[in-house]
């Protein structure tokens, strides 16, 4: 068992989310109202993904790279909860326990 | 020198002009226009990223990453030709040489 | 519920057993003994990450993205099984089950 | 032009160098030697190529990601530097040019 499991776990579950909003996000009617959650559900899948990766083979840089997801997760977060769609609000739930766990490492 | 350089500099032109195009569809008037094209230019984008990464480490996986990379890059110009914009005329260029070389290494 | 749920699933296990024994190999006594391990750890864990992300924000190359992680998972479980290692042992479990769901849906 | 492009296409050089060199500290003869040369190759080669994609879109976390490139860049000069490897020398010396343009941008 990795000591990151927990936050690994969260970076995972926040990487689907945000990539289920994108894709939700490009089929909605008005796209346009959808642009800036579009493009900050990119930032945050990838950086979940990247963080999950860089703990699950030890980085010795996990605290910074947790740091960082923390801070875009939070962002994401932020704007998702601006819609009423279903997709971003399970989407904001997500990046704010990912942000939650990403902080804890970060310390 | 890398045997693949020639794939790996077309690789990344193309991951920067979809990425490009990516940002600048997400700030047109009418993005409902340009979903199709967001969504591929990030598949491009991605995969570009991923063969230019694979190959300057010597992937003992090089030709059937180069195969699957030239196929998102000839979709990807499919749908960006269909558009005027400047960005998306570029991006259209760019994934036809990336679609090129990398058909040229698929072999 | 995504149709891939449980390729992505098994991507992600994948993706952190491979770099588990990324990270173990490197602190093997005898790391010469380990390099064609650590090499091909490196090419499943990238692969398996690329992959679920790919799956989970609907990219309509699922299917061929999918074949080339199968082959990949089907490589880096041959080389792992050579070694009696636990990590060893453990990811190549996991590449034979990501093999086996990516196989499926690269049909 | 992206305002980024020094520094997008220092983090590309990087990356290719620090794969470069991650493929010939593998094929050394003494590869215990270069286990911790190898794992940061690694760290230094997904964040320059993270980087760079991130940038490439228009990020609106740029600085940030900057900020973190440029501090794994240094780890892996100061690394690469302790060996006499013509491949060493080469990547400390990209990742040392990498790590001062992402401080440019990090400010």
């Amino acid at each position: 068992m990795n000591t990151y499991q927990e936050c690994i776990d969260a970076c995972l579950e926040c990487m689907q989310a945000c990539n289920r909003c994108f894709d939700a996000c490009l089929q909605e009617e008005h796209v346009g109202h959808m642009a800036e959650c579009i493009r900050i559900d990119r930032e945050c899948a990838e950086i979940c993904a990247y963080t999950a990766n860089a703990l699950s083979r030890n980085s010795p840089f996990a605290e910074q790279t947790c740091s960082l997801c923390a801070e875009i997760c939070e962002a994401c977060a932020k704007e998702c909860e601006k819609h009423e769609e279903e997709h971003c609000q399970q989407c904001a739930e997500a990046c704010r326990e990912c942000a939650e766990m990403c902080r804890k490492m970060a310390v």
